[in-house]
């Protein structure tokens, strides 16, 4: 038996993001991947600070095609996590630079 | 000028992995990366549904050599998101076979 307790804030994350994936993937089409009009509302809508930030028009287009290992226009899960890991770590270095001696706690 | 608002989900979900890395990779030796010390630290405390429910003792060694691709022996933060991409993955499955045509909102 396993016992049963509140999540984590990091197992609250995991699921966050897991949520967030198949509400994007959901709203057209295949509900398991996100097609690119999928993948631009998600961008738009859960990473606007990103997304506000780019003066590249181009910048999402690059982006799904660099995530898009398989090349088959669409996003899968196994995908996905490259993005969030991309992401987090153009804001951990930022951070690092910020901050080379603060510890989190 | 980019408008400052309160911060999606998401947003919130990759600052809060970022610290708890953060707040690991303190933990000992250099800053910057989680030692075998601070990855089982953090995986049992962290994710405890996770490793609870590991029958295997040796589940966890084998992630830590499987994640530090490099093979330092130290995990760095760009060798963290495959770890959260991993569990993700491993969850997403069982939600998809739980649950085949459920939708997010």
């Amino acid at each position: 038996m396993v016992e049963i307790s509140s999540p984590t804030e990091t197992e609250r994350c995991i699921k966050s993001l897991i949520a967030v994936f198949q509400k994007y993937a959901g709203k057209d089409g295949y509900n398991y991947t996100l097609s690119k009009m999928e993948f631009l509302s998600f961008m738009n809508t859960e990473l606007p600070a990103f997304t506000k930030n780019q003066k590249d028009p181009g910048v999402l287009d690059r982006m799904m095609k660099k995530l898009d290992t398989n090349s088959d226009g669409q996003l899968d899960f196994s995908e996905f996590p490259n993005l969030i890991g991309g992401l987090a770590m153009a804001c951990h270095d930022s951070f690092l630079k910020a901050a080379p001696s603060q510890k989190q706690t």
